[in-house]
């Protein structure tokens, strides 16, 4: 038990760091005035790439999953133990998604109070909901799904497939190590974000999303919760599919 | 035999990774709507580079060749082995660059799914068959050989020097390591991609080529198979050159 | 006393480097007729993390703080020893922050020979006092000092946090690495740079603010004084609060 | 001797390798029709540190000096020995700066091949000659040579610095490893290149300048030879600046 406190503090921590970071990064390039203002997409993929290398870093005790995606790939894949000495039952599987669900809305506030003066004086509605959630650039709930399950199967199954390559290694974006992981974002933002914004991520996508709809940001409109379940369930699909396909494929790869 | 299923699947793995993920950041800078339109060059580099990050990462089991020129630079150089336990002869060069094939032509059918929409909102055919494969800016088959054969001299010279330093390394791409292996694929891009768009890889243009011509892609034009042979046969001359010459300086460089 | 002289020197070192190739970055996007003119917000902070990673190399010695905040932020952590065989008293704190604030200032004035023509050329003078220190986008002193504290929280508790996650490593930016602080530092500028310009270095901004005052720069304005506070006082606050909350966090994410 | 001819051939392949993939990402932005024309500076500074990364991994037998600066600089900071077992005398700096000029040499003129269409289809003489050699942003050469100085002491100090604080290290930019060099040549393009295009290397700007001149470059200009000493002069003696003032800081900077 005392693990699995420890573990829920872990992911709290990194997820916060992730997303602040994360969300950050699109207020600075979306936001009224800002110094970073129309940065470009390669900015902000660098920027989300480097904003989880920041969560990998502060979380190694839980193994860094910030992702439930990550985490439920890993059950799909059979995993015995997450981080060290925690067992993979309901309990810790609820532990870590929790923790990352309150660390991604922690993060998210932290955004708004950094960037305060720029939410108030930015006019467009969406593009505040932008710095919190991801929204499709065409309106497309099937074929956005399957961009986020693709996106998201990338992530789950080059970090299982390189734990599994590394012998022994308890699975998590921690696994990969941090500065790898954040190769990893970085090119599925560059190649796979052009149609979703990939969430990759429910809890980086609704945590956020929960924040804004919650949050007193000045001339906020609607919190598009008609697209949130896009960037849950997609996720969730890839993030199973990875876990199940290094099942079968990792007994050849691992060396 | 066994071996030889084992490093078949990986090349498969790793060569859909990598043209998924390459394919993918040219769909996002280059097909309408999407949020990473006109991303510039510096983005498809980095795209691509980091796309062969997370295909030697996956491919680890078969050394990543990902690519004929890298294996049949490898036999050029003298190879006695690919990955651990699979001898060089010509059944183990066709499974490999047979693997490469099927790879590249299932990563590319992949990112067409990632693009759909954009696919089909994208008014421009040579946008779509962009995606897939390259094309000379100035079109002079006999200049872009030389280009493609200098930029694929680079790619194999260099592994099979570092894998030389390194001593006892078997090669392939993941002799150099999966992050130094992109940054060489960056730089092949930013230095060597003007004219031609660094194909470097005869698999990764001839794949996603077939898949174009193959795919019912919504207003596609023409697969351009008269400049097909170009990327293919570059890379090929790229790739025997660099393991000739490594052949004779190496014991020189090695140290 | 022997120990304090070496790590005075590394740390004047390691200051005037950052801080020359961090004001450098901002001089060439900036001034005019630069080659670098308008290259934009993410190759500042390219040039900035880039800059602190070679401060980090040259400043192995002090442990590579470099900045005021991440010396007090390891203090109110409880460390009891600044590099190797420094005891952590009112001296070495103040010999820390004396060197750190000599190392600005002659970092700013070696930007500004490096870059005189252009000095010169430029006729904005708040483009030649932003080369110096930075400024708000949008002045609202209360959100700019939430802003730098957040900031500077960021980067001193990653670095704490890995510190404590690798046992035993006296702190200071070298305890994470020189390549990894590079990265932290890219992050905090592309998703926490927009309000203010991310100082996050009390060091960073007066030192080089002072000798902005001093130099006989053509055609110069006002030093902002009364903006100068901000980037001391908010980073103060923001390594210290890291400090505590590491203190109370770290026996549970330590592993 | 073979030592002499083996570090002769190591230092050739590197600075060719070097100077054909620095010269390139010019090309590519600078060209008429280019895939990369108008790619921003940023991605300059990111081909030119990526080409020294390709340089050093090729050229580890010599210790990849790669530049006159570094072999002068090594001198000055009295070194010993170059690579392993070449004692440092008037023939091994001969021979490194002789083998660096022909590899320069030799670079330049694999790019032109690379890039020849693109060579006739561009109309301005003076971007042609920049894709060779480097020239000022304002002509001051005084100024030039100001920070020409300091780029390369920026390079050279840091070089050897970090190969003090790892001991033993025989010197030469593989003594700090070739991602590393990489970062420190692009933060000394984004910091230190607006006003003369950092040259930094003698070998880099006045090998490639013969070629410019050799070459039958259609429709080319003056090859400014006239600047021409600057980026030679400024190099040699920030190389040596560097060594010395290392020689009397390193024994209290060395861990």
């Amino acid at each position: 038990m005392e693990n699995i406190g420890a573990v829920f503090v872990s992911e709290v921590v990194g997820t916060a760091m992730l997303v602040l970071l994360g969300t950050g990064v699109v207020a600075n390039v979306a936001l009224a005035k800002n110094k970073g203002l129309g940065g470009g997409f390669l900015m902000v993929t660098i920027g989300w790439g480097f904003a989880v290398f920041a969560g990998v870093v502060v979380a190694y005790r839980s193994g860094a999953h910030l992702n439930p995606a990550v985490t439920l790939g890993l059950v799909a894949n059979g995993a015995k133990e997450f981080g060290l000495g925690v067992p993979v039952n309901a309990v810790s599987v609820l532990a870590y998604i929790g923790a990352q669900m309150i660390g991604a809305i922690l993060g998210a506030i932290a955004c708004w109070l950094a960037y305060k003066p720029h939410f108030d004086a930015e006019p467009d509605p969406a593009n505040k909901l932008g710095v919190f959630s991801t929204g499709p650039a065409i309106r497309s709930y099937g074929w956005n799904l399957v961009t986020e399950i693709i996106g998201t199967f990338v992530l789950v199954f080059v970090v299982i497939a390189f734990g599994g390559n590394r012998q022994g290694a308890s699975g998590g974006l921690a696994s990969l190590g941090a500065l790898p992981v954040a190769v990893l974002v970085i090119v599925i933002g560059t190649s796979l974000g052009g149609p979703t914004g990939y969430a990759i991520n429910p809890a980086r996508d609704l945590g956020p999303r929960i924040a804004h709809f919650i949050l007193p940001i000045k001339g906020k409109g609607s919190s598009d919760w008609a697209y949130s379940w896009v960037p849950v369930v997609g996720p969730i699909i890839g993030g199973l599919l990875a876990g199940w396909t290094a099942l079968s494929l990792l007994p050849l790869l691992a060396t």
